[in-house]
């Protein structure tokens, strides 16, 4: 170890806590009290309703410090569990964290994770009000818990989709994974030759999704501004015929997805080709694009057709049609989960 | 693997959460959606605020699998959280539980793991909502957080006790290090001679306070009915003498601890003779007791000192007077903290 790097035990836990403690200052009115004492205490807003949900990443599973840096992944963190609160189509408020780190962790490296927490924090208005750091035999393991609030009833669950509501998804699909499979070329090619530099230059947006995915709540603020509330909704982790299928099964419906509707950026089509791969298939199979697939009325069209980042992908239909992808020539193909199977 | 297991990787996660998902019923009105969307839904109570903590447990570092049951480690990784809940002076409503388990594992032993669970949640009244299973290169861990209600202004922080406030705590201490060392001492036993079967029956209560602690929900409830409210509390987790540090540290203030009043069970007496251990110096720095420590205005003296699970251990002073252990003989000693560096 560096002698400017400061092993864990070193300081102790409690020392710890106050070193990550110091960065933090709560935002949110109804955070009474943060960290430090056994549980945080939170005034919920009069007539609302909460939301709450958790994700684990676990090292060598989700992630790869060989390639993802400690500030990226703590941001990361935060954003994936984001996600799924806007999916709910709330927004956050407090969040707490638990980490199990290995004995080759330094204070300094669990600063970084934090900073990249912090700043994600930040970015969706969420308090950090509690967490328990702890030691661990292997990798690096964090849990986040979030909680977040919506207006009572008006929670977007994925069960609420009708037959002719249209589909939507918000920005591109497929970059996360496109990203990944960068990430992982230039890991063999150092991996083989130390002496190479990774060749990302060229790659710099599917890097961002795969390193740095944000979560959408601008797009839940921006259909409240336009008067349209989501019937159903889920974020897409798992690539869009995954999501798809959940959120149809849930709805009982099914659904007609045009595959030429399926919004991809410039570079995961570059990024793509390069790698051979079909595009439709790193959106419909590729994950964590964090973005939000929902369903409106289809009285809404005329408020979300305009949208710059909102593409209708088609509509749900009665649950006997299928969930189909319709391909460029008109045929409807069935829809297959072949989301991570982490097992 | 047994013919008659499951391994994970033969269902996948969504089959495995239908499956954890079965047995799960809610009970708190407050919970309005649970398991199965991108986040469960809670309707706060009106007056009241909230207390939300998160606890991870690890493999190897807060558990060992070759003598605690996946029922028991269930149970007691809901109580943990519970008992932290217990110490806001509130009860606890939801939780959510993230879960990573190695390869080694099975469906099976997922399930036994949500059954202990699930009695825990049956046992403190609270509702399993949410949670994240997925695969780890390495152990099993789990990180429970916990949402819990107290009436507002009600909640006990650490920080609000007083000189001349009386010190109390629940239960008896030192049990479940006690139960640790007999664990241990028969995990050598049998790796030494895998013939030999574990002598655990002399020790049942020592060996039940390790691996199936409590949360003290019924002190919460008790001190409620005898109208008296703590003014400052924290549970016993690591060990009396870091607890009371912690609580004096908060309170601005320092405590005088009678040795003699330190509760003491039969079973951890004669474990500690057998292991020539002072039985003291287990409470004091031994941990995962999960009592309550607590401190009343000694105006409620009367109120508590017939009560057969609390005792009052001694009380608080002005910060000057430093925190003591006062010994049989009368002679201050100062407390030191020796709980777990788990570092």
């Amino acid at each position: 170890m560096p002698e400017n790097l400061t092993p864990l035990n070193a300081i102790g836990e409690f020392a710890l806590i106050n070193r990550l403690q110091a960065g933090l200052t709560l935002r949110q009115p109804g955070s009474v009290l943060g960290i430090g004492d056994d549980a945080a205490i939170i005034r919920p807003t009069a007539g609302m309703e909460q939301v709450m949900t958790t994700d684990l990443l676990v090292e060598g599973i989700h992630f790869d410090l060989s390639f993802c840096p400690l500030r990226h992944l703590g941001y990361k963190a935060v954003a994936v569990n984001v996600s799924d609160i806007a999916a709910m189509n709330a927004l956050p408020t407090q969040l707490v964290v638990a980490l199990s780190v290995g004995p080759r962790f330094t204070v300094e490296a669990v600063e970084e994770l934090y900073a990249g927490m912090r700043l994600a924090c930040e970015a969706y208005n969420v308090d950090l009000v509690g967490g328990d750091t702890t030691a661990s035999r292997g990798g690096l393991t964090l849990a986040v818990t979030v909680l977040g609030e919506v207006a009572a009833g008006q929670a977007a669950r994925r069960s609420g989709g009708k037959p002719t509501d249209l589909l939507c998804v918000s920005g591109d699909l497929g970059g996360a994974f496109m990203g990944l499979q960068v990430l992982e070329r230039e890991k063999q090619a150092f991996l083989a030759d130390p002496e190479t530099q990774p060749e990302l230059a060229n790659y710099e947006y599917v890097v961002q999704r795969q390193l740095r995915p944000e979560a959408r709540l601008d797009i839940v603020h921006e259909l409240r501004e336009l008067g349209v509330r989501p019937t159903s909704m889920i974020d897409v982790s798992d690539g869009l015929a995954s999501e798809v299928l959940h959120l149809c099964a849930a709805s009982g419906t099914g659904a007609r997805v045009f595959s030429e509707f399926v919004p991809l950026a410039n570079p995961t089509l570059e990024a793509a080709a390069e790698f051979n791969l079909d595009p439709i298939t790193c959106a419909l199979n590729g994950g964590e694009d964090y973005e939000l697939l929902f369903t409106v009325p289809v009285t809404d069209h005329e408020k979300i057709k305009n949208h710059p980042d909102i593409t209708i992908l088609g509509h749900l239909t009665d649950k006997a049609d299928g969930t189909n992808l319709i391909t460029k020539a008109g045929q409807p193909v069935p829809l297959k989960a072949q989301g991570w199977t982490s097992f």
